[in-house]
């Protein structure tokens, strides 16, 4: 019997082990290091895949929006780190939040500290966004004046309780090997205690410094001189992961399962249910092509390893357009199913997707949590 | 005060009086040219824009997934086709539709076609999918034998009721110019007829031809000899639209308003909540540079015209990252909101995005329809 006869419309497919197995790695890693673990939640968004966590010792998380912090504190979670620079339009959530749970949030400007402080009604943890290299937000980790500014700010507000610098060193996933990856990472741990020692010269002692993206924690033997680390994606990984070299294929915990709707042979194309609106039009260049994901054949206990030279050619909004080289071409038909590795796994997490398990478990996220 | 106080989260705000505007237009063309219009809902996916359409006397849809054609049948849909090649792993949904409603869908191989005739339990209207120029998916429209061994092998189905070709033009989006629009619009309607004539020759008449995408059902003058059209992207427009020339700003109906929380003046950034997971990753080039959406500023009555050199620069998953050039930068504020004229609107409603009207009412969709 079809181990996967009951898939009908495009599914992601979680294998357990693996996933459990890239868990009790990052956790062990940590451990060894005497670095808090608070895993990026937002990659799989969900409360069952949450327990795993918890099993391996979890208690600490990060999200990335206040509705996943909300839906992780009602399944549970009380130490939760927003690790996105706050939105003050939300501070009725907030502060329903900071009652309950210890809820972390990320300030970078003063007007912003200000009016979250005048707000709130209970005490929150403060971290200071630290651009420390990759140019998308936070104060630069040069600029040790405006980070004493807004201390100094922080500490005037009664519910701002002030912990320390958060980076995300998001240039590691833009480097071209391992290698750079972990001179990447390491580089931004080196900046952001420069930060730290200048602030404690400036009489600004005992702040904490949270870091943490998937490549660099992966790679870097040495996690560094830091207090928390945040990797979210390591618990599935994708396509660009396995790009970037930071792991091989048997870790690769989550494939998208696709009905078969079309075969081109002429053009080597397979037309599959599937499309921008499931996998995200997120991607990844191989050989001078732009990639939508990789493809692999589903089978018994799982799938395949990437199929050469095959991927996800085209999207549109629900049609996926594989090139299929022959003689590969040959295993899909119309009416089976193709799977496909992601390009970034957590954009096809935050889709209302169909989740589960190898072994048939329905998992809920945060998109399908009504479903 | 405010109107806009309310919005705490990426939001599409919908200018009602536009879209009723854009969907009288596209009713009026029709009917003058004796056509029938089957307006494509995976544009807006809401029942509630839905009842827009009926007002305007639309009583036929075209969606893009059996999930969509479910939901609205249960708002009291009759005529639905499903503008996508037959899934076959979905017989069980089909079914329980093709007893309640007429049903169209998609056919393009005989394997396929039979798989399908053999499980029905009521008839479905058949349509033959044709790829008239745009090399995504369906049986090119030179290939008139392979047409016609589809048309006998869906004759010799007692459940399959053969209604016609069926074809999108999809080159048209990849035009240079609205006069380039007009004639590939054209020229796959008239490749459609010469396979119809074809087909007549062949003693076998009576098919229908449907057709249909914005940009040339919007710009053609002439709709062609045809007796369907199924754009969709009208109802609200975008980025991409304006872009081809086939609206201007008068006609776009749908703004991402997204709350605004860092600025970087030495950059030119404002950063934004409203990244990949509500907007996509669509994007449209402007000026020899990637834009995912262009920037306006929201207004009591709606919002400003385009902001001239200001776009979308880049998203991550949460975030979004508008450059905004100097004067302009200044009307940004942290707390404030952005407005977002999306790349593909399309895409962003399927997300579980918050929607709503100018005058404030909630517009529930598919993706968030228990929300």
């Amino acid at each position: 019997m079809d181990p996967f006869h009951d898939i009908t419309t495009p599914t992601l497919l979680i294998d357990r082990q693996r996933a459990m197995a890239n868990i009790a790695f990052m956790t062990e890693k940590a451990r060894q290091q005497k670095i808090r673990f608070r895993p990026h939640f937002k990659t799989h968004q969900s409360a069952q895949i949450g327990e795993w966590f918890r099993t391996a010792g979890v208690e600490a998380i990060t999200v990335s929006s206040l509705e996943m912090a909300a839906y992780f504190a009602r399944h549970g979670w009380a130490d939760i780190l927003v690790a996105f620079t706050v939105n003050l339009r939300q501070l009725a959530v907030i502060n329903e939040l900071a009652v309950r749970i210890r809820l972390g949030l990320l300030l970078e400007s003063i007007e912003s500290l200000e009016a979250l402080g005048r707000g709130l009604n209970a005490p929150i943890d403060a971290w200071i966004k630290i651009d420390s290299g990759s140019g998308r937000t936070g104060i630069l980790w040069q600029d040790g004046e405006q980070v004493m500014a807004v201390i100094e700010a922080a500490r005037r507000m009664p519910n701002l309780r002030l912990r320390g610098l958060l980076t995300h060193a998001g240039a590691t996933y833009r480097q071209g090997s391992a290698a750079e990856v972990v001179r990447c990472y390491q580089e931004s741990n080196l900046r952001m205690n420069e930060l730290r020692a200048r602030l404690e010269e400036a009489n600004l002692p005992g702040l904490e410094v949270s870091v943490g993206d998937t490549p660099g924690c992966t790679l870097s033997p040495d996690l560094g001189r830091v207090d928390e680390i945040r990797p979210g994606n390591f618990v599935y990984y994708d396509a660009q992961m396995l790009r970037l070299g930071v792991c091989d294929e048997s870790r690769v915990a989550a494939v998208l399962a696709c009905p078969v709707v079309a075969l081109h042979p002429p053009r080597n194309e397979v037309v599959v249910y599937g499309g921008a609106v499931h996998l995200s039009k997120d991607s990844l260049e191989l050989d001078g092509k732009v990639w939508y994901g990789q493809v692999v054949e589903l089978r018994e206990q799982g799938w395949s390893s990437r199929i050469p030279r095959a991927g996800v050619e085209r999207l549109s909004q629900e049609h996926g357009i594989l090139h299929i080289p022959a003689p590969d071409f040959e295993r899909f038909q119309v009416g089976g199913l193709a799977g496909i590795i992601p390009a970034h796994v957590c954009l096809a997490v935050s889709t209302p997707l169909a989740c589960r398990t190898l072994d048939g478990e329905t998992i809920q996220t945060l998109a399908r949590a009504t479903g």
